[in-house]
Order: C-alpha cells, then structure tokens, then sequence
C-alpha cells in the first residue's frame, strides 16, 4: 500500500459544503505517483509515458470536508498488459470513497499495449491486495492496518 | 438527449498533450445542468440538494485535443429512487471518453433517499436512450444523431 | 475584443456559493486561445511555445454564480517582447471580474525573450483598448459594445 | 510564517511539461488555511465567511515540475479593514512563484467592510514580513529561514 496525504482547499468543497465529487479523481492521480514510478522511475514527462487510463470508477462511500485526507493505494490485479489499481480516501477514520483506475502498459512507438514485464511484475507484489477481503490483507501476508 | 459545448484550455492538457483524463467527470458534471434543473428548476444552491451522486465510471476511448468538444448527456435507467446517467464525449466526430454516474434522489431533511416523483419521471423520459444500441435510439423513438 | 463564452458547473462555486475566487484565472486562460493563435496559429502542442506568462492579476468586483459568464480579452499594451493582456468577466450585464496578464514573447532555444515581429503587432492592434476609457473604445476606432 | 507541503500531480503539468500558471492561485488558497482561523477558528462553512479576496497578484519566477513544493505565507500589511497576504512557492530551494492576496473583513450580514479587531491585529503580527528586505526578517524579530 501507498499512502498519500493532502490537505484539502476551500474552493475543492462545493455549495452542498462537502469535496466536490470531481475532486476525487484529481487525488486519486496524485496519489498514483509512486506506482508510475515503477514503470518511469525519473518521472520523466519529455517523452512518451508508458501508462494509459483506460477506465476510473469512483464510488462515493461519505461526504467530505475540510480535514487531512489519506489516500491508500493498492494494486488490485496485474494482467498481461492491464493493472487494475484500487484507492480509498479515508478523513477522520472515515472512509469517504473509494475507486478502481484500469491502467493499460502501453508502447506509443508501436502503438500498442505492450506485457507488463516479469521485474515490474515482481515489485508490485507487496502493494497488492484483495479489497473483497475486509481484513485488506494483501497477497504478500502484510495487512495494510486500515 | 442534451447537449453542452465546450471549448478545453491550454491547461486542461497534461504533458502527455492531451487532455487530462480528470477533466472527463468534471466536463460530465457541468453538461448534467439541465437534468439538475429536472430536480431544482432554479438551480438554487442556497438549500439542500435534491441529488447525491452515488458512483461514477468514465471510460477513456481516445485522446483528445485542443478543439471543440461536445458532451451528449442521456438518461439510461430510472429505478426507484436512483438514476443512471450516460454521457458521451465527442470531439472532431471521434468519441473520446463515455460514462456513467448514479445518482440518487436524497432528501437532506429525512436524510435518506426517497422516490423519484412520478411527474419527474414522465419529463425525463424523453432523455432516455439504451446505449447499448448501435444507434442510440431513445425509448421516445427519436433519434439521437449522434 | 475576443468574445468567449461558458457556462459554470457546480463544482466551480464554493461553499459561499458564489463562484470561486481560483476559478477566473482558470477562465482567462481558456479565452486566450485566439490570442495565442497569433502565435502558433495551428496551436501546436507539440513542440516549444511561444509566449511565456509572467504575471497574472485578477481584480474580483462582484460575485458570480451559476449563469453564463461571457469574458472579454484585449491587448492593452504591446511592448517590445511583452504584451499586457487585458480581461474582463461578465455575468447578467454586470461586471464580476478583471484582470491583466503579461506575456513575453519567448525562445525556447535561444533561452531568451525575443520581439514581437512587426506583422504579429499590426494584427493585434484591432483588439487593443484603452481599459481606463469607460467607453472602451479601441485603438483602432471600434466600441467594444460591453 | 505558515509553511504548506504539496506535491504536484501529472495533471497539473501542461503540454509545456512544467506547472500550469493556473494551479498557482489553487495553492496558494490551499494554504491560506492557518490564516483564516484565525477569522474562523473551527474554519466553519455553514454559515457568512468573514473575508473576501479583492484581489490576487501572481508573478511566475521558474518554472516548476514533479517535485515537492513548499508554500511560504507571510502577512504584508493590515489595514484598518483589509489584509495584504504575500506568498512563496519553492522547489529545490528555487523560487517558483509569488502572489499577493488582498483580502477584506467583510460582515455579510451589514454587507460591508469591518474592521480587523485589535486581537486578530496582535494575534497575526508574528507572521508579518517585509518582502522587500532580501533576509524576509519579520516584524517580529525573528528571521523566515527561506
């Protein structure tokens, strides 16, 4: 699991005074920068970047307001070229909402998704985990402690 | 169907060069106006508001650029209390990004959902459309010309 | 004057319920783009730009909620690498904002500002205005009509 | 002096692979926050917020990137009812940007401006800075450490 903590601004809530919904994929992709680093160590946004979103779901669990947000990230499943990734926004011990972004690993030279390979494969093992299980234990026997 | 034009920025771009994938729900929510008014014809945010969104799902078809987008907003299910929304982004006659949001019929006083009034239900019908047809045909029989 | 219009969503007022104050930034920059086009006409992403903003100040004059909002942009000023942008934000026949913008027009390669050409100035000079005239009459003869 | 950490996500980076000028603004807001409890201690939303920015200044000094940013905020000046706030972002203990906010003590009920009470006055001194002294020493003896 990757942690990630913000703070959220006062123009991110809307006029129902809760975080405006939009706000949660914004977060949810800052919080993804650790996970790109293992397919872009530097980050380096001068040429083509080796990930794609192919689909994000956010599920709205609870209203939001102005108090420190954790992201929690975990990788959900590892396909042959797909990562399906999970992410939940926690306030107060509270979880606000949760979400999955289906990344695919893409080649821009050759247009096209291209496997993700066995080393990469390897160093997301100890972020993965089964969000089916309450007790969020991940696969490699650590529990994530949420 | 309902439509909203748009026109991205310069900054709604990322470095990839095209546009951010988290400017999707946030174009889908302004194109959503019109049925918001379905519920609060004023728009007025000064009270409670009659809706809560439950979940979102975007779905990236292809990238797009600096050009006029157009946002073509449906009506897909009407259940009790809830409504899924489907909402498509056009650019250039590509479809670029499709999704989906529910959204549930909330009453902040009982704080919970209620039912969907029956007069709400016949003014939305019009808007409604099975996406799963090639064609988009709306359940009224028009067309939606996409 | 370039005429650019928008439509808020909900997401863009804050829990005062009026439009938030980072929003005009926001909308100045996307009603820009005809301005740049003198620059790159095609709007080329891809490779270096050729304006640089080097200072933004926005005067916020009377609130703005969820109406259209029309902005209005002019040159107020070409110097000999710089241009000051000048913007307006209306909203129901009533001033909500304005604002300034300085440009340098700019080398990527050689790393330095550079001079407008000749050809880019004449072509500007249309849309310049004197935004201390309460007429806003233009440079060039023309009312802008706000 | 406040301090806020942020990191900047992919999204906030435009096609010039470099922060858009817009997030600016957004952080600076972000971490006003210490500033306005000391208006609003509990930072509640229900109800009349007791200032209102007149007016924000930016100035673009570096270019910013994928990298910690650290915002410094500073009081400049207080006036009889409005505030001049004046902040920094970092990067790699480079200057990236500064800004100006001007705020005002507004009473929503009167709907005018109100003075600033003697006890906010006090309470705020400790933060103030002359920005035009190279050394950021405040008025209060102690040095800002930039």
């Amino acid at each position: 699991m990757w942690k990630y903590k913000l703070r959220p601004r006062f123009g991110d809530l809307d006029p129902l005074r809760h975080v405006n919904n939009c706000m949660l994929p914004i977060w949810f992709e800052g919080a993804q920068e650790p996970f790109y680093r293992h397919f872009n160590p530097d980050l380096d946004v001068s040429g083509p970047w080796p990930l794609i979103k192919a689909k994000i779901t956010v599920d709205y669990v609870s209203q939001m307001g102005l108090d420190d947000i954790e992201i929690h990230s975990f990788v959900k499943k590892i396909g042959r070229s797909s990562i399906t990734f999970y992410q939940e926004a926690w306030q107060k011990r509270k979880l606000g909402a949760k979400g999955e972004t289906v990344f695919v690993h893409y080649d821009y030279e050759l247009q096209k998704s291209v496997a993700i390979p066995e080393e990469i494969r390897k160093a997301l093992e100890p972020h993965m985990v089964d969000p089916e299980n309450p007790n969020l234990k991940t696969r490699s026997g650590r529990f994530s402690g949420l």
